[in-house]
């Protein structure tokens, strides 16, 4: 082990190195246990299965007694897309005019390595937990969700989370994430009669009453916002009907639709709302419509002194005061949220998921410096 | 040759065991030369090819010098579909209950046994020919309208054509067909940006266009009729947009119709009030517009000796008279009417393209009797 654990650009590099698309466990657990193992940490890997999807590596590590101050993040990234695009290797953790690239340079290797550097550094005797999943950009059906569960059953607790994902759109200090949206999303179906477009009498164009329904779905606003969420959105994003053909009209048509809700709503309420426009723009009974792949419902850790310590961490590295935002998709502070307070800061999310994904070296320094004072802040707090 | 050509009922058997799926000649086209050679006829049976589509062998016949009186149809017929629903094997011509059963017993081995019986108890003394081709029910491009080109370079000439195609809905002497929609589709496709549904600020989704697209394509008629046409009717058969991802806004949406129109449009004012309309709803130079397969503009035997001649043979064997009417799908009389009049009688469509599609066998001796009586008051006529 040459990796020094206090400097987070080698950190980042040794973890970018590991190829660790979803599902690969690619070696990056492993370099964080051997990091986190001679700072004091207890860790498991305790791998994860479901029918279905593949088997998943996960971490948790622990030191010192009582409930634990968790950073929680993930090890996974999405595939590199067309490489030939990439200015330097996706895997290389190249330094290029002070930034370093690769895949997962911000979503989220970096700012795990910031996390480990920021432990490292601390003198801070407060109980610290990391929660690091490899199951987050595919089904995340076996990672935080299931090591929760695990740690909670083996008697862990824990005081507060801070998961690192690049909530930043453009520079270090823009934004903390305190809550996110829930997501839902459904499937219309409208019934008609196929038959042959010379016969428009014999059928029943299915795609006549798509238009309204399309309507019902979007056109309205589901609310105006509130406190602290933006309004709920639904968008549909796809539509089909036909087989090809110019001569068939043809029997259904289906539109799918994703709904980004916040605390106004739950996810049955949203169900009957939608249900009720549809009845009166189609009428009811003439349509088929089924729910699927809810997120669960918004979400919010509400400004108090766990968000104020950490806002002031980051005003105190950066000079600029965050935002306190729940935009953005979902993450796995919603698995989280139900076991301690979670707020979300980690790096600048221009460039995830991307060709050229980058972080600079001195948003490392800086993200590194303000989890360390948060460790700081939180022990503080706790004695 | 053991088949009585004056017997229709014989002649269909005959005609239906032959397995004469487009494009093949499946014997029909031999039979029928068979046929008609002792009739007095001369035969001739050219194949004609294009690339990309199957050769398709043709048959035209003819009796007697100048210009002559045509019996069009086709003996190609479509797939049987599922076998095993029908009662009686599909190319049986098995009699039950006074029905002669097989695909292609109404569209139309039927109506040609007719033709046959009809010219085989016939003593008019006028030009007959007979032009059958084996591509109507497949792409068509390999079928009568090569075949009438092929006969006007040999200095064929034709005074009037019946086409045997099922025109009678409900009964036997229901419609004579004396003209033809046009029929033209189109594809519009609306672009949009692509991008995540949780962040529909950087996107730009084109379902939100798709709703206002369908209306203007499909809301307001084409027209409200003409003298002998029905109202022109845009259908939109088909709609895409989007991949299957709940998380994706798609980046484009696609709608495909097809338009049936009167002899109040031809295909370039039709495409120009298509496009005037997409433009009011949509914004011009917004989307993309193309059209494809049409068939020609719409077309009409008027009223006059000829149709009142047919008319008068239908009403003097079925004691109706038939309607003239102009609606339904395309046939081939949309090439013939370039060459002479042309109109369409035949069986009763209602089992057509359909399993267990059969015709009476009292209908196949009627049909016989309205063929001779054409012929005979064509050759009074004439004379
Ligand atoms: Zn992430
Ligand atoms: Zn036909």
């Amino acid at each position: 082990m040459t990796i020094d654990p206090r400097d987070p650009v080698a950190v980042a590099q040794g973890l970018i190195a590991c190829e660790s698309v979803t599902p690969a466990e690619g070696g990056a657990l492993a370099l964080i246990e051997a990091l986190l193992t001679p700072l004091g940490f207890v860790v498991d890997r305790p791998v994860f299965s479901a029918e279905g999807t593949p088997d998943v590596e996960n971490l948790y590590a622990r030191r010192g007694s009582g409930a634990a101050f968790v950073f929680a993040g993930h090890t996974d990234v999405v595939p590199v897309g067309d490489v030939a695009r990439w200015t330097q290797g996706p895997f290389s953790g190249a330094v290029v005019d002070g930034q370093v690239f690769g895949r997962g340079a911000v979503d989220m290797k970096g700012a795990i390595a910031c996390m480990i550097a920021g432990v490292a550094r601390s003198d801070a005797e407060t109980p610290v937990a990391f929660l690091i999943t490899g199951d987050e950009e595919g089904p995340a059906v076996n990672g935080t969700a299931k090591l929760l569960d695990w740690a909670s059953k083996r008697g862990e607790r824990f005081s507060a989370c801070l998961l690192g994902e690049p909530t930043n759109p453009d520079a270090l200090g823009d934004e903390i994430k305190v809550g996110r949206r829930g997501s839902h999303s459904g499937t219309l179906v409208i019934r008609g009669v196929q038959g042959h477009v010379a016969y428009p009498d014999r059928a029943d164009n299915p795609i006549r009453r798509l238009g309204p329904a399309l309507a019902a779905l979007m056109d309205e606003p589901l609310d105006q916002g509130t406190e602290h969420f933006q309004p709920s959105n639904l968008e549909v994003v796809g539509v089909e009907s036909g087989a090809g053909a110019f001569n068939v009209i043809p029997g259904d048509a289906t539109a799918r639709f994703n709904v980004r809700y916040n605390d106004r709503h739950d996810a049955r309420g949203l169900e009957a709302l939608i249900r009720g426009r549809l009845d009166a723009a189609l009428g009811a009974g003439t349509y088929e419509l089924a729910f699927e792949q809810n997120t669960g419902d918004a979400f919010l850790t509400p400004p108090g002194p766990f968000v104020d310590l950490v806002a002031a961490a980051i005003e105190a590295e950066t000079g600029r005061r965050p935002a306190l935002t729940t935009g953005g998709g979902t993450s796995d502070a919603r698995f989280i949220k139900s076991y301690c307070p979670v707020v979300e800061f980690g790096l600048v999310g221009r460039t995830m998921h991307q060709v050229d994904e980058r972080v600079s070296v001195a948003d490392l320094e800086t993200l590194t410096r303000i989890y360390q004072r948060v460790l700081a802040a939180v022990a503080t707090k706790d004695a």
